[in-house]
């Protein structure tokens, strides 16, 4: 955030958080950054917007660091632009545990007044499967890890209200989108897109008419038996229908 | 548009556009409103957002001038950022056929210079009761008018997009939101939900399982039989709970 900031380059006062969800385990994720600077600072992957840049670009760029990903699943889902929505207090914890900072701003105090105005960011989540992301960081993360949801730390601004809407956003999406196939590998069996959906609802489904209520979807392709050495007993491996 | 705008007052290169909903006669109704300028130019309200000012306020701003209502049912949902947004082309268009204004513009260039520049525009729609609404004009307006949403004039920039996208989102959002009754006056019967449900889905549905399935809902407060002069045949009107 300190590097040069060329203000003509990027639409002013906006900017693209991203919320990124994983599945593993049962438990759903999401992908927080250290910030690489002194004091605990978390937050969600981050960015601005250059002038010939699409906002989707934008956001796939911010995602495409941190995961390796390039045509990762992408979805804006709500815009957040209170007049309140500030980094100038944000910004002041930062350079009083980062004093070098304040010295280096003040040879460019440009970028201190860019950085400190307000602020409208347009929210994205990301769904990804794990299996396939390669962690990576850019320039501003000191170290970025999956979190489960249920235990993220505590975030910088409002990254905690924008993660929550992302949960709502995604519940909300889920039965016309039929996205939530982009969170688990290739192939997979009915139990396992049972088991996602229930952590991400955080409810449990009656196992028959999940199981009829997703075939009926008709949008799964039966594959084969997944191998478990029982083969009387081995489930079915689906993948999803492009 | 070319009264003075005072560039910090703004948030810069970011616009609202507001979708506003009516229902009459079975049709479903847009306000659309013709420029005040020489040339056929049709646009959605629209306007900027104030440095001080929420997004949803700026909204709200823009939709009050035009419906005279204050608390207007008000949803945002999809942002317009492709990098080659630019009002430019429109901007010269308007000039050609407004001379006028390009010696105006000569006087103060920054204006120019500010609008036609790249813009994020965040949509909302918004659902009005058309029996409350008071048609009104903002300075911008030559004349503002409900079309049924089938019979849309031609729109400047992405206006006819925005359009057709605020309307997927309504269809989106029905269910969950249950957010249609704000189209409907007060008091109403079944029928009366029915035809505007079928208007808005463009389809029809069975009437028995359609009543079930509303009244199964549980947010409509049954308050008397509504007059027709034929008692026994009356049907029952409804409001919808708070």
């Amino acid at each position: 955030m300190y590097e040069r900031l060329p203000e003509q380059n990027y639409i002013q006062q906006l900017s693209v958080d991203c919320v990124i969800f994983g599945y593993q385990d049962r438990q759903l994720k999401v992908l927080v950054s250290k910030l690489n600077f002194a004091g605990d600072f978390y937050g969600l992957p981050s960015g601005f917007i250059y002038q010939e840049e699409d906002i989707d670009q934008a956001a796939h760029r911010v995602l495409q660091y941190r995961t390796g990903i390039a045509d990762i699943y992408l979805q804006q889902f709500h815009v957040f632009g209170k007049a309140a929505r500030k980094n100038q207090e944000f910004l002041d914890q930062l350079i009083a545990l980062n004093p070098d900072l304040e010295r280096k701003d003040q040879d460019d105090h440009a970028i201190y007044r860019w950085f400190a105005r307000r602020f409208v960011s347009i929210g994205f989540y990301a769904l990804a499967d794990m299996t396939k992301v390669k962690l990576g960081k850019s320039e501003i993360d000191e170290s970025i890890r999956w979190y489960d949801i249920t235990e993220l730390p505590p975030m910088i601004l409002d990254h905690r209200e924008i993660t929550e809407c992302a949960l709502e956003a995604l519940r909300h999406d889920l039965d016309q989108k039929l996205n939530a196939f982009n969170l688990l590998p290739d192939t997979f069996t009915i139990k396992d897109v049972q088991k996602l959906y229930e952590t991400i609802f955080d409810r449990t489904f009656v196992r028959s008419n999940f199981q009829k209520k997703i075939l009926d979807l008709n949008v799964l392709e039966r594959i084969g038996k997944k191998f478990t050495g029982a083969a009387n007993k081995a489930p079915y491996l689906y993948r999803f229908k492009q």
